[in-house]
C-alpha cells in the first residue's frame, strides 16, 4: 500500500534525495567507499560542504556578510548557543509554543528575558497581534519560532521590530521567501525540509559577532565555526550530503517562491475540507495564523468520540503520522516542501470517506 | 581496484553495516518509508535506541547504576559539558595530545584545572610515565584520552588512581575490555569504530550527576538526556541505527576480546614491518605506548625525501588514508575495528615492494 508521510519531523524527503544518499551510502562519488567511511577533510567531500553553503545562499538570497554553518546537536543547543552568542543585558522573545517557551527558558540563565507576547494561556492556538509594538527598543536582539510545529501556527512574513531578529525557522525554512537581513542569526534542525535528522543550519551574521563579553566554550562560538567553515570538528557527513541534495532539488524545483505556491495550494486544500467536513474543525483560532506546513485539526465536539476510529481509518488507508503531538491531541498533518498534492487529497478523500460512514 | 581504508575518522565500517544501513535508508523495516523520513518517536524506532544501549552495556559489561545516552555535536562537545556537569573545585587532565588539551582548555573557564602530566614538548610521541602518582586526591575528576589518533599512543589499559575518571574513547571505544566502575563518564564521537560522523556516545554514571552548584542550560545538562532517554529533542537517526548494525556485528564477531585480538594481530604485522623496514620508522618512544588504533611512522632519516613518492606509491596501489595528520606529517595507518588483516597485509607489500625500488 503506498504510504503518505504526514510525519511532523523527522519528515517526508523528496524520493531523489533519499536514493542519492542511499547510492552514496553504498559507493561515494565511484570512490569504492562509502559515504559513511570518507573522511570529512576528504578533497570529494569539501565540495559538498561548499555547494550546500552556496545554495542556502543563494535560495534564501543571502546578503554579504552572513555564514552558513552545519552543525550537530540539534536546534535545542542553539537555545542556549543564542543567549551564549548575542545576549548582553535583554533579549525579548515571543512565546507561541512549546519550542518558543524552551529557548526564552535558556535565555533567563543569561541576562534579562522579556516575554514580549504570549498566546500560552490559550494552548497557543494563535499568533499574538501587535506584539512588535512591544518589543523594547533596547533589547540585544527579538526571538521568534516562525512556525509552531505542535499547534499549527505560522508567522507568514517577517516582522519589523526596533531590534535585530532571532528565528527557530526549524519546520518552516525553504517554504517561503525569508528577509534575511531583518536577522542577526537564523537556526534549525534541518529533519523537516532539508535533511534527515542529525544537522542543524544556523545563518548568522558576522559582524554581531564577538559583542558579549562573556567566555563562551569553544563549541557553543559560533565565531569557532565561521572560522573554520563548520569543520573545526567532525561535522555530520551523511546528513550533510543529504541536504545537499534537497537543496539541489529545492533550485530545480524553482526555488522557494515555487515552494511557498505549493504549500498555500496544499493547505487551501486541506484547511478547505477541515471547514467543509461537519465531523472536523481546525484548532487555530485565527485564520491568518494557520500554518502552512503543520495542519492541526480535531474532531467537531458532536463527534468527540470517533477521534481513535479515524486515525485507525486513516491510517488504514496509508496515511502515516496524522495522530496530533501527545500534549494536545487530535490530527495533525504535516505538509512540507516534499509532499506531494496528490498525499493531502488522499487525506481529505479519507475525511470525505469518513464523513459518509457516519 | 580495492580500496584498503586507513582513514583516522570517519573511517571504515563493516561491510554489512554499510549496506544495512542503505537498505534502511530505502526502506525501513518495511514500512514503506526511508529510515531519514520516519519520527524518532515512531514504535519502530524505539527498539532501534533500546537495542542499541543494551548492546553498548552488554559489550562493555557496564555496571548497573550507567546510563548510555546517545547525542549530537561530537566529543568537542562533551568538552565543555564534563566541566558544567562535574567540576565543581578541582579538575585534573592528562595532556597526551591535541584533543586531550582542547578539552583541559575547556575546563579552565569551569574551575582548578591541574595538568597531571604533559608530553606536549615531545610532540606527543609517549605517554607521560607515572602520572598517576600526580592525580591530586581532592581533584573533582581525572580526564583521559585513551588513544591520542594525531600522534598514535595509547593508554592499552584503565589506570587507578584515587578520584573517579572521565574519558575521552573517540578513537578506541569498543577496541578492549574496558573497567567502567573506574569511569563516570565515558565518551566519544562515534565516527571511528561505531559509526558515521552525527552521534556522540556518552556513558554516565547516574549519581555523579546533580553534586555541581552552577546553573547548567537544558541540552548541556546530562541529567536531561538521561530522563528522556536520549529523546529530549530529534535525536540523528540514521547515524544511531548505524551504530546499532555495528554493535550486532561486534557481537557476532565475539565482542571486544575479539576485537582487541584483531587490534593486537595487525598492529603486531604492522610494526613489525615498521621495524624491519629499512625505509621507515615509527614515532612513537615508548614501545608499550603504541596505539593498536592509529599506526604513525615516518621515512627513516636518510630516506626522507621519499615520503610524497611513498605517498603516492600506496595510493596508487589502492591505499587510502595513510597521509599523516597535517600537524606531524609522515604517514598514519588507521587500523580500527572493521579493518582486515587483508588490508594491513597490502600495506605492507606495498611498504617492501617500495624498499626492493629503492
Amino acid at each position: 500500500m503506498k504510504k503518505h508521510n504526514f510525519n511532523a519531523g523527522p519528515s517526508i524527503l523528496p524520493r531523489e534525495v533519499i536514493e542519492k544518499t542511499a547510492q552514496a551510502i553504498l559507493d561515494f562519488n565511484g570512490s569504492g567507499l562509502s559515504l559513511m567511511e570518507i573522511s570529512h577533510r576528504a578533497k570529494d567531500f569539501q565540495p559538498v560542504v561548499d555547494e550546500a553553503v552556496a545554495l542556502f545562499k543563494e535560495l534564501l538570497d543571502i546578503p554579504d556578510g552572513y555564514s552558513v554553518l552545519f552543525l550537530g546537536g540539534g536546534a535545542s543547543l542553539e537555545f542556549c548557543m543564542v543567549p551564549y552568542n548575542f545576549l548582553e543585558k535583554k533579549a525579548a522573545y515571543l512565546n507561541t509554543g512549546a519550542w518558543a517557551k524552551k529557548a526564552m527558558k535558556e535565555a533567563k540563565a543569561f541576562g534579562e528575558t522579556v516575554e514580549v507576547a504570549s498566546s500560552e494561556k490559550d494552548t497557543y492556538t494563535y499568533i499574538p497581534k501587535g506584539f512588535e509594538a512591544n518589543v523594547p527598543a533596547d533589547a540585544d536582539y527579538f526571538h521568534i519560532t516562525t512556525n509552531n510545529t505542535i499547534y499549527g501556527t505560522e508567522l507568514h512574513a517577517d516582522p519589523t521590530v526596533p531590534v535585530p531578529m532571532v528565528a527557530d525557522m526549524s519546520s518552516d525554512i525553504f517554504s517561503r521567501p525569508v528577509d534575511v537581513s531583518k536577522y542577526i542569526c537564523i537556526y534549525g534542525g534541518a529533519q523537516k525540509n532539508l535533511a534527515p535528522a542529525g544537522v542543524t543550519f544556523v545563518i548568522v551574521k558576522n559582524d554581531a559577532l564577538g559583542k558579549v563579553s562573556r567566555h563562551i566554550p569553544t563549541m557553543l562560538n559560533y565565531q569557532t565555526h565561521v572560522d573554520k567553515g563548520s569543520m573545526f570538528n567532525t561535522p555530520p557527513v551523511v546528513p550533510i550530503y543529504a541536504a545537499l541534495q534537497t537543496l539541489r532539488w529545492l533550485k530545480a524545483q524553482g526555488g522557494v517562491e515555487e515552494m511557498q505556491r505549493r504549500a498555500k495550494m496544499r493547505s487551501d486544500m486541506l484547511y478547505g475540507e477541515i471547514d467543509r467536513n461537519r465531523l472536523f474543525r481546525g484548532t487555530v483560532t485565527d485564520p491568518e495564523d494557520r500554518s502552512y506546513m503543520n495542519i492541526c485539526f480535531v474532531m467537531a465536539d458532536e463527534y468527540k468520540e470517533l477521534e481513535a476510529d479515524f486515525l485507525k481509518f486513516a491510517t488504514d488507508r496509508g496515511m502515516v503520522g496524522v495522530k496530533g503531538h501527545r500534549s494536545v491531541g487530535g490530527f495533525r498533518a504535516s505538509c512540507y516542501n516534499a509532499l506531494p498534492a496528490e498525499s493531502v487529497q488522499a487525506l481529505i478523500d479519507c475525511m470525505k470517506e469518513f464523513e459518509k460512514a457516519h
